[in-house]
């Protein structure tokens, strides 16, 4: 696993550049006989597209291709590789040599001294994420089927906040699957409408003000077998975070109760384990249902920071690296004033491609079966 | 990379259990011709080694031996083994069936069977990062010797807040090194003396309650050239976090303002670039040094969330996973009330592992020489 | 590294099948700004695309598009997607569950249980090498303007000999690099012209016997810096036989004299070093240019043996696996008789992302500039 | 996988220096709950071990510790570091800058620039493998209990010839399973004793003439399942002939009927499939188990061609490389005129490390319960 490879029995490459030719992912390892349902990736894609009034108008239509690894709608075991060619694209809105802030222009000209494909951010767009929502469409089903529910919702944004998850509580995660479901159909995704309205409603202020908002995103996996992850360098926690924080605008990521359980005390923070109808299950999670890096058998739950877009519309300070010379700036263009709830399907995506490697690691190669 | 080896162009490997024979490292692929300074090797493993007022009395005396790699003083530049023998070790204190909330005592069953080794958290058990501290032991000053200095400090612990971290505005990193220097010293890792002091009372106040405090470490690693990192799986945020998360008792992971960037707007979350003699720097950095995945030149900084110990004196609740049957208990022996502030000098060394593995995947074998 | 992605600093991860909509490779970790040469590119696929008499009369026209990663005509440092659709395929030929002999028909069904393509080979025809040579069309030339000058010419081929490669010993490589640049341009990789006139006629009439031939193919890689690879498990041979051994075909891979060496005495066998104009060299080159796993300046040299095409006209004993039963039949369509010749620009290719690799790591990212 | 540390699922990793404290293994992803026979792993130790007539007067006795991962006398399921300390060594008989043909000597300078420890080879030494057999000496048990059973036997040295091993034609392989239980234990690995006789006879005459001499050594491997590897570049030949070229002196590796396939016309090459008692199996065995790189189900069969060893008492040219002048010169000190009968064993425990993480990625992480 390293740079654009990520998992260990289940392997996901990603490539593509925002105005290249295509973006897309190859899925290598999966189990072979797997449903690909091409309308539930349609279905993942959309969600995660610039739409409606608070995003872009840059229309990006994704249509894809299984170009291998696919064949009479199942997988074949094989590598998969899934291609969405690019559409519509305006270069011109481009220069190559001004760093806007907040986006790693810079940091990538430092790397790569001038090669990098420059044109909307290049391979640093969040087109790219595109990919990893196909690969998602794949997983997402196989996973449900055996019993796992996978759901994000937009927590915390410009200042709203949404209704909590449900606890699952003393391994009861009726209610908590529920909610899950009812997050992978909403376009907006919060539990409570009106929340969402009210977030919607600042994130359009935000853009009348020239500006862009972060968010919080709240995920849970549940159905999860007890013993995934390994001790150590490969726990669940480090398998989701590395993967976590490849989704661009990611600046934090915590388990269970997070930074919260840095101001509880043991007591508090502690997990009591109980016995419900000769299962062992946990009283309250704050653990995440992660303990020593392992599953235990409770929800995983965390939450993303996500950043407000860079891309804004005021005038901001910066430089050209070229003539390495301080610069005002405005960039043109369309962009979203949020991409936090577009991102949570990114989340769902991410998180599905790391649980089944987990499974396939601990299972072996038919695990999805 | 995976399991207990960690690291691309570095690659390391720990082993041990707590009541084994010992505990160790095997450190591959590492700059040969470098300095092993025992001296240091020394000081770092009593920095993290429990001590004082504050820490359980168990007394951990931590020789160790360069098994191989190292050779007239210097590492030879092939795999590298250092060894830490246990030595006083209580194994009558544990019971194999007993979950101990909060620990991996019941997740290490599901995954083991039963054949893990229970006594004293087994390989969970924070006694492996002496492996990690031991390599950070070579690690840091090699880096050093480069001009990268790496420090971390106890931001928060028991409702006492240390001073901040300098922020290195506008490139001048002078102040903040001479903080990260002299963080490195302290047996306490505050900056301000006063709270370290109402830290360490909270600390013992909470150990008379027979609970555990947790607390918030904050890093700074500075004089990492720009262009360190890969764009998605290899981004320099999620490699640091995949190790970080290894640490037991770290629940979150945070770069830069993280989830208090989830807050701002763009206009306030963008480091604007500025110009500083000839330097291309930004003005805040709120991004922690990082944009894209990699880093742009600035200091890279993260805040990490260490939960309350979990071993705690009071009466607790759970279960016995033999008999599936419910149990009060009482966890005996000698235990910290907090690990925190000895956490810190294996963020460190995790950290060097992380930063010296990039440094010889973009310059090759013999960069830190 | 693992399954259809090979390598550490340079990643190369393949996918397709032979009657699927395309096949292709991501090249991932490449050096920056290197030219993407496309009429060489396209002349590589050439020489592997079965032609003339002695192959296949089937049309594989490999038009290719670089989906990512070559922007304005170079690397861009990014993960480089070169996609190679499928033109005319004949699905019509091939039945799911008889298995041909030598073929992996049979093993694919006890791995992927039905749910492969079997359509001409899948995933396992020899078609899906059209990848490894499209990414060779951009490492040879890459590696060529660092001095590093790889062939490969047919030694033996039903049995014919081919004369010798210039063994380059005490150093001077001159008519060395002159027989390797001769090899790259000829279509029938014979150093000889008579004796690949004589091959070719033992492969027309091994097609007239319904019958088909393998052969010997000996390479050399010229001016590799000494120190290259590892001590064990990745010493160049093992990494150099781990990728060989995915072409289709090779079933031995030895170095230097390799089983010959196994006759020999030591007195015999050891290369004398000797010093040439202040450069230490070896009288002889038994050891192909690695001692202990790692370069020691002398040319590389290896040699592998590739089995009969297993797709002959006659008629073969074989089993329906579906049925259980036993079966003779007859493979239909078009077939070559010979594929070693074809596959030595495949072993080029192979060999050129061993050795890039192996100087990413020793050299950093930027090694190839 | 990459340097010391090879495998996916099993992750092996080898530590050591020929005149250092120790060599060791650390072995990762072991499945929990697996025998560990300190008596087996001696005995295996003692074959690999210089002793008799034929090698080196030097004394290595071999104690080990398992310094982790083990527990009352079984595998926990995580990573055990098995540490075997160096006794007698004579560093006096080494210089550090004369490099003896054939060895590593100057490679390693090339590659650690004078780091290196070059008593006795230092990380080159044969004296690592060590390692690698007591690994083996876990996982050979754990294979043969699940009807697996690899063995290796000298097919050929010093002009003398073993019988061969049993074809294990059309699937019966009784006796090719008594012919490898009985390898393992013969201290000289040939099947027919008077072979065996000659071999020795021939190997002291080398000694006397201050010379050396190689082999052929022939393993198979019965009982795995079929659908076992993966296609292209985890072939189980790839990974096989990996992890194989790690062993020093091994030059060559071939599959099945290997390079004499390569003389062989398709109709003879061809393994025909056959249905013998609801089990299909092929009527001969050319391509050693393996097609399109996963196995059928029937024997894998392979040869390792080990070149003499290099230390030989002979005057011999080399050169000083500090000196960069040339200079004949005699190894002192006491060294095997063979090695090839000794490296059977370290064959034997790298196929077992193979074929035992081949079944994990399969099956999982009990596979070998």
């Amino acid at each position: 696993m390293a740079k654009n490879t990520f998992g260990n029995a289940l392997k996901i490459t990603i490539f593509g550049e925002s105005h290249g030719a295509g973006v897309g992912v190859v899925i290598d390892g999966m189990t072979p006989g797997i449903d690909v349902d091409a309308e539930f990736i349609n279905h993942q894609l959309e969600l995660r597209r610039p739409s409606g009034r608070i995003s872009t108008t840059r229309r990006e239509s994704d249509p894809w291709q299984a170009v291998s690894g696919v064949f009479e709608g199942k997988t074949t075991g094989t590598s998969i590789c899934l291609l969405i060619p690019n559409g519509d694209t305006r270069s011109r809105d481009y220069t190559p040599s001004v760093a806007r802030p907040g986006h790693a222009d810079f940091s990538a000209q430092c790397k790569y001294h001038g090669a990098q494909d420059y044109r909307g951010g290049g391979h640093f767009s969040g087109r790219i994420t595109a990919g990893l929502v196909a690969a998602g469409g794949i997983l997402i089903p196989a996973l449900r089927k055996k019993g796992i529910e996978i759901g994000t919702h937009l927590a915390r944004c410009a200042g709203v906040s949404d209704l909590p998850l449900d606890g699952a509580a003393m391994g009861d995660d009726h209610a908590l699957r529920e909610q899950l479901r009812l997050l992978g159909e909403r376009a907006f995704p919060t539990l409570d409408s009106g929340a969402g309205e009210r977030m919607v409603a600042a994130i359009e202020q935000a853009k009348m003000d020239a500006d862009s908002v972060g968010g919080v995103l709240e995920t849970a996996i549940v159905g999860l077998p007890a013993g995934l992850g390994e001790p150590w360098f490969d726990s669940l926690e480090g398998q989701l975070a590395h993967a976590l924080f490849s989704i661009p605008g990611i600046k934090g990521v915590e388990f269970g109760a997070g930074f919260a359980m840095s101001e509880m005390r043991g007591s508090e923070a502690n997990d009591p384990f109980r016995v419900i109808e000769d299962r062992i299950v946990t009283a309250t999670n704050r653990n995440g249902g992660i303990n020593g890096g392992i599953t235990n058998g409770m929800p995983v739950t965390f939450r993303c920071a996500v950043k407000p877009t860079p891309s804004i519309a005021k005038e901001q300070q910066t430089v050209d690296f070229y003539k390495c010379e301080e610069q005002d700036f405005v960039i043109h263009g369309r962009h979203d004033p949020c991409i936090a709830h577009r991102a949570r399907i990114v989340v769902d995506s991410v998180a599905a491609m790391v649980v089944a490697d987990a499974l396939l690691q601990r299972y072996g190669n038919d695990a999805l079966a």
